[in-house]
C-alpha cells in the first residue's frame, strides 16, 4: 500500500504543479504539512518529493527544501481555436465523452449516473405530461419567467423543508438540471483562473466544468465514509487563494458517503473564516437512504455564502432536465447568467412536476426508490464480492445508485473497459473522476436498474476479465 | 435632425471610451475617418466632438487632433462579488429584467418577440407531445446524446437545405433554445475582454449575453433597410483587433431588414480577410416573407468560419426550448460547453418535434404564420399611420412580427411606458437595444397576435398618450 500511497500523493503534486498552483520557483510545502495534509507518514512525503525529483518536477536544495523546477510551468488555457477544427485540451473530456454518446444495440452499462425510469410510480408523471400537451395550455407552448414556473419553485421550497431550510419561491430559480445550476453557482463566485477546492474523487461533470471555465481545480483528500478532509482543506486555504468549495455532502457521486453533521458544520466554519464561498450539489439529497435526511449546508448558512444546486435528475427522471438553483446573495447575477445562458426553462415538464407533487405521488415515489436502491445495494455488493477477486475494495453508499470499486492497483479499468467492451458490457472508468492523474484501478457502476439475471451474467464477466487481467500480468495472488 | 445625428455620434464614441475601445490618451480617429464611418457630414462629427469635450471625455490638441481624457479610464468588470447581495453593472439590465418577468393581470403587452401559439396548427405538435408522454416512452425521461437526438438533428439538416446549407446531423448540436445556441457559439470564439461587433440596434438578449460574458460591443451603424454597413464595419475591423462579427441578416430583430445578398457576400469576405469568426442569428429566417428565404451567411462559407445559431422559438413555439448551433469548425468545443453548461437537452419536446414535421406540418404551419404575420403587419402600419403623431418612423419587416417606431426626439419611451403602464399598456422601449445610450424614442412592437379591437385601442391609446407628451414638453409641431 505505501507504494501507491506515494505514488498518489505525487500525481497530486504533480498536477498542481502544471496547474500553477504552485509556480516555477517556489518553495513547496515542508515535508510536516504534507504529511498533514494529506494524512500520510513522512516517508510517504519523502518518496513522493523523490518520485518528482525524478521527474524534473521539482528541485531539492540542501536546508531549504523542495523547489518547483524552472523548466515546467503553468500550461496556458486553451487557446481561442482559429479557423480549423482544434481538440480541446482538457484532461479525461475524450474519455467523457465516449460515456456520454448513444448507447450501443444491446450493450449492458453501468456507465451512467441515471436513475430507474420505468417503474409504475413514475406513471403520474407521464399522464401529467400528457393532460398538460392534450389540453394545448398555452403556457407550455410560451416564454415562461426567466426564473422559472413560480408554482414549481412554491413547491421546490416545501421540499426543501426537509433538508432543514426555510426559503420561498423568491430564493429560488429554476434550470436545466443541475448541471446549468452548477455551471451558474461557478460562474456566480469565480472568474477564469481563480481556484476552486473539490473532493477527490469528484463527479466527471463537475470537473468538466470547471475545467471548461479556466478554473484551477485543487483536488482535497477525500475520506469514503465521512467525505473530504476538514484539516487538508484548511491547510489548503492557508496556502492559496481558494474562492469556492464544491462539494456533493449527500450521497456523493462516486463515493456514495454522507458527510457527518459536524464535518458539514466545520467546513461551513472554515468558508466563514476564509472568505469562501460553497457550491453545496445536493442532486442526490433525497436519496438518502436513512430517514430523516442529512440537513444540507446550505441549511446551515445564515450569510448567503452556500449556493445549492439540484434537480429532480435523480428522485424522478433525467430526460426531463429540470433543476433548479438557490444561489444565497448572488441572485442577482444568477438570474442574469440564466437570462443569458439559455433563456426561460421549459414549461411543460416544470407544470407537469407541480401536478406529480400536488396530487402527492412525489414522496410516494421517492420513497420507493430509495427501498429499490438500498435493496438493489446489497444485492450488487454481494455479486461484487463473490465474482471480482478478494481484496477488491468497495465503497458503502449511504444513498444513490453508485458504487465505487478500487481493484488492484496493477489493473487500469480503461483497459479493463476495452475488454469489456467486447462483451457488449460498459463501466464508469475511474480516471474521469479526477484530474490528477488518479484513480486508474477505480471503476463506477450504477445499480440503479432492475437486478435480472442478464446483469449478474454481465458482474461475472466483468469479474472473469478482471481475473484474466491479473493472472495475465502476473499480479495474481499480490492482492493485498 | 442634425441636433441628433452629433448627439448619437457623441453617445457612441463615448462608449467607446468607457468600454476602453479608446483607451485613456490616445489619438482618436480623424474627423475626416468618423464622417465616412457613420455616414455624416464633417460638421456632425465636429459638433460631436465638442459635445465630448463639453464632457471633459476628450481634448483637443492643436494640430495633432482629439484625445481621450486621461481622467476617463475603462471601467473594471464587475467584480466576482462578496457575500453581500450585489447589484448588477450591465447596461440597461434592470429595464430588461422588468421586460421578461411575469405579466400582469388584463396587461396588453406589444413587449415580447413571441409568436402566436394559439392557432390550430399548431395542434398536432401538442397532441405529439401528448402521445409521446401517454406511451411513457422511455427516452423521454432519460438522458439523451448531450448532442440532442439524432432523429431531430437529421430533420433540421433537411430544413436547412432551404437556407442553402448542405449539413448533415454530425454539423448540429441540439441547445436550449436559440439563446444557449448563441451563448455557445460566443464563447467558441472569444474570450473574455475580446470585442464583438453587432448591428445597431441589436437584440437586448444579445447585448445583455455579450455584457455578461465580458465582452467589449461594438454598435456598427445599421441601415434599417439593408442592415449592417459592411463600410462602417472594415473601418472598424482595421482599427480595433475584433474576434466575432455578430448578426441577424434575415429579419432581424429589431429592424425586420433581410440584409441583401451582395451584401452578406461582403461580410463574409471582411470576416475572411480580417480573419474573424461570424455568430449568424438565423431565428427568423423561416419567417422571412419572400420566397424564397435568403440564403445565410452560413451556406456562403467554406471555411467553418460562421457559427449558425437558431431555434422553433419564433416558428413553433418558444415554450419548447427546442434550439440548435450549426458551430462550424468548433463542434468540439461546442459539444464541451453544452455537456458543461446543461447537459444533454429534454427528450420529449425533441421526439414530438421530429414528429410534427414528419407528419408533414411543419411546412405547412410556418406557411400560416408568414401569412398571418404579413397580414398583420399590414394593418398595424395602418393603425400607426392613424394614431401616431405625423413624423412617426415606422420600419418596413420583410419577415418575423416585429415593429420598430421612431417618434419624436423629445419622446423618451421608458417615460412613455410608465404612463403606459396605468393603461395596462407595455411596450419595449428602445433604450435596451443599444448599450451606447441610443434609441430613447424608440420603442419595439409585437404584431405576432391576433388583431382584435382590443390590440387596436389599445395602439390608439398608446398615440394619446403620445400627443400628451408631444404637447406637453412644447414639441407638438416640430416633428419633422
Ligand atoms: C453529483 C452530480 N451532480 C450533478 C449531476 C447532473 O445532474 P443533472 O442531470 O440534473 O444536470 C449529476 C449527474 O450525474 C451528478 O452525479
Ligand atoms: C434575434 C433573436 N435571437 C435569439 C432569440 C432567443 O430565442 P430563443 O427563445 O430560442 O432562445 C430571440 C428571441 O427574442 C431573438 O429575437
Amino acid at each position: 500500500m505505501a507504494i501507491t500511497r506515494y505514488q498518489n500523493l505525487a500525481s497530486i503534486l504533480s498536477q498542481r504543479i502544471e496547474q500553477g498552483l504552485y509556480p516555477a520557483g517556489i518553495r513547496l510545502p515542508s515535508i510536516r504539512v504534507l504529511s498533514k495534509e494529506h494524512g500520510v507518514s513522512i516517508t510517504t512525503v519523502q518518496q513522493a518529493y523523490r518520485e518528482l525529483e525524478d521527474q524534473q518536477l521539482v528541485e531539492a536544495r540542501p536546508k531549504s527544501g523542495y523547489f518547483v523546477s524552472p523548466l515546467k510551468t503553468r500550461p496556458e488555457l486553451p487557446a481561442v481555436c482559429s479557423m480549423s477544427q482544434c481538440s480541446l485540451s482538457i484532461p479525461q473530456w475524450d474519455q467523457v465523452l465516449e460515456m456520454v454518446g448513444p448507447l450501443k444495440d444491446g450493450e449492458i452499462t453501468f456507465v451512467s449516473a441515471a436513475p430507474d425510469v420505468s417503474v409504475s410510480s413514475l406513471r403520474p408523471l407521464t399522464r401529467a405530461l400528457s393532460h398538460l400537451s392534450q389540453r394545448h395550455d398555452l403556457r407550455t407552448l410560451s416564454y415562461d419567467d426567466v426564473r422559472g414556473s413560480l408554482e414549481l419553485r412554491e413547491q421546490i421550497a416545501r421540499l426543501l423543508i426537509d433538508s432543514g431550510s426555510h426559503m420561498d419561491a423568491g430564493n429560488i430559480m429554476i434550470t436545466n438540471g443541475c448541471r446549468e445550476a452548477l455551471s451558474i453557482a461557478v460562474r456566480c463566485v469565480c472568474a477564469p483562473g481563480d481556484i476552486v477546492a473539490v473532493e477527490s474523487p469528484s463527479f466527471h461533470g463537475s470537473l468538466q466544468l470547471l475545467h471548461g471555465l479556466g478554473m484551477k481545480v485543487l483536488e482535497i483528500p477525500t475520506d469514503p465514509v465521512n467525505g473530504i478532509s476538514v484539516e487538508a482543506l484548511e491547510l489548503a486555504l492557508d496556502q492559496w487563494p481558494v474562492k469556492a468549495i464544491m462539494v456533493t455532502p449527500t450521497a456523493h457521486n462516486p463515493l456514495g458517503y454522507n458527510m457527518p453533521l459536524e464535518r458539514r458544520q466545520a467546513l461551513l466554519k472554515l468558508a466563514q473564516h476564509y472568505d469562501v464561498a460553497i457550491v453545496e450539489d445536493d442532486v442526490y439529497g433525497e436519496l438518502s437512504f436513512g430517514y430523516p435526511r442529512p440537513a444540507t449546508i446550505t441549511s446551515m448558512d445564515d450569510e448567503g455564502r452556500v449556493l445549492l444546486c439540484s434537480s429532480f435528475s435523480k428522485t424522478l427522471a433525467p430526460g426531463l432536465r429540470v433543476g433548479w438553483i438557490a444561489p444565497g446573495s448572488y441572485m442577482n447575477r444568477a438570474v442574469h447568467m440564466k437570462y443569458t445562458g439559455s433563456g426561460s426553462t421549459a414549461s411543460l415538464t416544470q407544470l407537469a412536476i407541480v401536478e406529480f407533487i400536488k396530487q402527492g405521488h412525489y414522496h410516494k415515489h421517492v420513497r420507493r426508490m430509495r427501498g429499490q436502491y438500498q435493496r438493489n445495494l446489497a444485492i450488487m455488493t454481494g455479486w461484487i464480492t463473490k465474482y471480482f477477486p478478494c481484496g477488491t475494495r468497495i465503497s458503502r453508499p449511504q444513498g444513490g445508485c453508485l458504487l465505487w470499486i478500487e481493484l488492484d492497483h496493477g489493473i487500469d479499468t480503461q483497459r479493463l473497459n476495452a475488454l469489456l467492451a467486447e462483451h457488449n458490457i460498459s463501466i464508469a472508468v475511474g480516471a474521469v473522476f479526477s484530474t490528477a492523474g488518479k484513480f486508474h484501478s477505480c471503476m463506477r457502476i450504477n445499480y440503479a436498474q432492475p437486478l435480472t439475471a442478464d446483469i449478474e451474467n454481465a458482474i461475472r464477466q466483468i469479474g472473469v476479465v478482471i481475473h484474466q487481467l491479473l493472472s495475465r500480468s502476473g499480479f495474481g495472488n499480490s492482492v493485498k
